[in-house]
């Protein structure tokens, strides 16, 4: 019988996708869990760690149909704990950075149910050790800024565009892939100069990690003749002009 | 004999300070090392993790007198390489937001030493976990911006305060307990209102956390008032109204 007293949902970021940037609590909560839930942007290389005798559940979202809808992936969450499960939610990346850990969070305090977070590292931050390309770096950006790029169903992209041409912040865009020329007009429109480079890099930090380097001008054009596979990351800013000086270690460069 | 050709330095985020928020591969880099390079910044229940076999060098900084400066940390990273030696140089944090591991990659290179990022959680997102006030949440923050509240010795901070007060974007100031009263005052004076929530965070993940939470009208005078002691991290915008509703299980609001 499941102890009821110990019911609990453990929130937890995976990181990118290299199996070597969990982190040793995220690892440990899953070798501990009762039921590990988790989505698409959990690496299968991670989810391979799963031990086999814990239970899995597959609520992976397609990009234009979502697969299991998140009023339905919160009953899973609440119903599983409230049946004294140890329950791991595995999300990609960061669970508080665009993850929406803290909206099945809110649904777990309403029903009673334990709750704890595990940060992750989230998909920038893996992009930047995997390029080498910083996120902050002196005279190079002082700061720097996640946005979505993601829109509603014909909605306008809802984004503060005269706060984000802002030359000395790394800018970088995740869920982009979709709106990434239109993004980068209204970023040139509104003082960014179009030389400024920009990266994108697809998958980062697993075998299939892919990047191009282009600038504002070029890279709706270049992206789209590249056919980079979802998930895709933008990085915009002077600090990608480090790219090629990096000349990281072929092993490095080709990442796993 | 040390074997020359393997010398490398991995330029290695230590996370906030919880030893469990170690990546996998961190904590194997620091198993397998020669030598540790570590700062201030790393917590000493991370520092304990290195094998007694292994050298340990504290080029800790101390706020207003560096210990070490940076040109001697890079020259220590490259001699101790250029010996054939796996060094591992432990930053608190991530190391490409605001680490300088950049700026160290720079100098191995010009010295033709091979090196390797290895990403941390960053602190912002100890302090997310931690505390329950996420970074980016529906209705509440579309997007999430670092920057540093440092200012060089003299000078005035040098901040786009206008593209800063962006109301639908929660900011974390790093490096900004010493100006906190100015950043708030600038920020108020280009827009943002002064009940907007702010939470300010020292020693996040760690035994020592300890949280405030204020608004910009009253931050400074709160901050002096808790004396709380660096590392310190301040968290503006919406999302910080979340916190009392998290409602965090005590041994998590606790931490450690
Ligand atoms: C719903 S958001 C989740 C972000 C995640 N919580 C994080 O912290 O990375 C999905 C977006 O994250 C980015 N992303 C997540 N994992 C990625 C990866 N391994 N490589 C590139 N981009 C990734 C992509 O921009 C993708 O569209
Ligand atoms: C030189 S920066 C290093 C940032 C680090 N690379 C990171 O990614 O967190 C130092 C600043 O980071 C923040 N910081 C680092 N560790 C912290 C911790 N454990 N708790 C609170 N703030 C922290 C503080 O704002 C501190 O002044």
């Amino acid at each position: 019988m499941k102890d009821l007293t110990r019911g609990k949902v453990f929130l937890i970021g995976a990181g990118p996708g290299d199996p070597d940037l969990l982190t040793l609590k995220a690892l440990k909560a899953m070798q501990a869990a009762d039921v590990v839930v988790y989505d698409r942007l959990v690496s299968p290389e991670i989810t391979a760690l799963v031990p086999a005798h814990v239970e899995r559940i597959d609520v992976g979202k397609m990009p234009k149909r979502h697969k299991v809808p998140q009023e339905q992936i919160n009953d899973i969450l609440v119903k599983l704990a409230m049946q004294g499960q140890r329950v791991v939610r595995l999300k990609g990346g960061d669970p508080l950075i665009f993850g929406r850990g803290s909206e099945e969070a809110e649904e777990l305090r309403l029903a009673g149910v334990a709750y704890e977070y595990v940060p992750g590292i989230t998909s920038a931050q893996g992009a930047a050790a995997s390029t080498g390309v910083p996120l902050t770096h002196r005279g190079l950006a002082s700061g720097v800024r996640y946005v979505t790029g993601h829109r509603a169903k014909d909605a306008t992209l809802d984004l503060d565009w005269a706060s984000l041409a802002c030359e000395d912040t790394t800018l970088v865009i995740y869920m982009g892939a979709m709106n990434i020329g239109d993004i980068a007009a209204e970023l040139m429109r509104n003082g960014l100069p179009s030389a400024l480079p920009v990266m994108a890099v697809a998958s980062v930090t697993t075998p299939r990690e892919k990047r191009l380097i282009s600038t504002l001008a070029t890279i709706a054009d270049d992206v789209e003749g590249a056919a980079l596979a979802a998930p895709v990351l933008f990085v915009v800013g002077h600090v990608v002009s480090l790219y090629e000086a990096t000349a990281l270690p072929a092993e490095v460069a080709a990442y796993a």
